[in-house]
């Protein structure tokens, strides 16, 4: 398929990680990622925690399967956007230079890491095994695009992924792990997709977030990958679960034209911060 | 239907208010009111504009049609509310108490008006006709429980509905009246919904938004009325075009718990201000 010379075409990689296995799951980050590159992407997001899996039982096993950004759980990302000349957002087990472990996702292109970003907000137990980070949610000028960075609960937080719109973010990539209950909300209406359509339109963003399936130790994930465009539209998924690749052209320079298409309104020229700060 | 006693039965009555027709929609607001009190509803919401229309021409036009707060427009209301013992919020042209025309939603019981909140953002070409409000949309405490007020665009900013959910409100009541199109956005993914199943969600409030129906002077209005509990599940709505009275029967102490069921987390308490400001 051929892409329009200004679109950009992205890919969700929703995979299942096995845990703990470090090797096969590498391997089946490879593997996904050269199929989307040869689906003509040229960003490839991949889910939270894919390198080792999500459901740590402790700290210290979290520390045993833990890399750090410039060690080797990232060459093979570098080395594939490398052969095939895309940017590879993805999240990982981090151990930081301090020695604290992080939930933190990697944006890479083939000269190596551009930005990592540490989880703001840990969910539930994340907090037993990581600590939150400190700095604020990244945007990236990469060859592709400017591509803000968030994961999993960040994006349950408006004020984030404002941020991420009001220093320039194209699209919001958003590694994820949708876990199967979220009590009191029915089936079919999985609130994640509700939010992702919600941050998009409120921002003028795109929004691809890149979720796991399958099941590990216990806890179920529902495959809740989207690409979401400026309107808030659908243009991919939710798959549901199974493995899938998710792909969309995204024009981002839809992004950078914050009005409201028949209006005459801007999503961001229209807030009132002296009503309720900036 | 018995109502649980420590549940709200709240209604949304879709209307079609007939542009101009102030005597008729008076009415037709008159004998929606009646109906959801007989159906038990103690809190009632009526659509944005809901006693002129919305397609003004001009502002001299609104003018003709627009009343001050403490004037004939809302004495229905007040009697109305009086007579079912019930708490109404409904949107209204109001001439304030400057001669400056507003998009204003009130907050009225058998006692009085208890609040006026005027529009704060703007849509399209209600800026040729009202001017935005300056004050911070109220929380009002009310016999029913704590009411944060929205109309319509309003909701498309998460900084407003955050700000109510963080001066306590229960329920965000949203009078709206949204058009047919909004560019982008393909049949059945009208975006106001999975905004107001979001901003529920992230806030764990109750979100009740009122909308309209019909044809006003070539503009088609969609009927999408809803009401949302604190996990962003849809409990009544859309109903899609059609006159339509929706009730939900809401626990607001619900509201009152930032909780994430099943989770550890505070879906205010988890915020971080240090990254992205109050």
């Amino acid at each position: 398929m051929p892409v329009p010379s200004t679109f950009l075409r992205v890919a969700c990689c929703q995979l299942r990680p096995q845990f703990g296995a470090v090797v096969r799951n590498r391997e089946l980050v490879r593997d996904a990622v050269r199929s989307a590159a040869a689906g003509g992407a040229r960003l490839i997001v991949l889910p939270e925690l894919c390198t080792t899996g999500y459901v740590f039982t402790s700290a210290a096993e979290a520390r045993s399967l833990a890399q750090p950004a410039a060690g080797g759980a990232l060459d093979d990302w570098i080395e594939e956007a490398n052969r095939s000349d895309t940017v590879i957002v993805g999240g990982f087990a981090e151990v930081d230079e301090r020695g604290a472990l992080r939930n933190t996702a990697a944006v890479v292109d083939g000269s190596g890491v551009l930005a990592v970003y540490r989880k703001a907000h840990l969910w539930d137990s994340e907090r037993d095994v990581f600590e939150a980070g400190d700095d604020p949610p990244p945007v990236v000028q990469t060859p592709v695009g400017r591509i803000g960075v968030s994961v999993c609960y960040d994006l349950f937080f408006p004020e984030m992924t404002r941020r991420l719109a009001l220093d320039g973010a194209e699209i919001v990539v958003v590694p994820t792990n949708s876990p199967r209950t979220v009590a009191g909300i029915a089936a079919g209406q999985h609130i994640g997709v509700s939010i992702a359509r919600a941050v998009a339109h409120v921002n003028r963003v795109f929004v691809a977030v890149c979720d796991r399936w399958g099941e590990e130790r216990g806890q179920e994930w529902v495959g809740r990958s989207v690409i979401v465009d400026p309107a808030g539209g659908l243009m991919a998924g939710p798959p549901g679960e199974g493995a899938a690749i998710l792909l969309a052209d995204c024009d981002l320079a839809t992004a950078r034209d914050k009005r409201c298409p028949g209006a005459s309104n801007d999503a961001l020229g229209d807030r009132r911060p002296d009503l309720y700060g900036p």
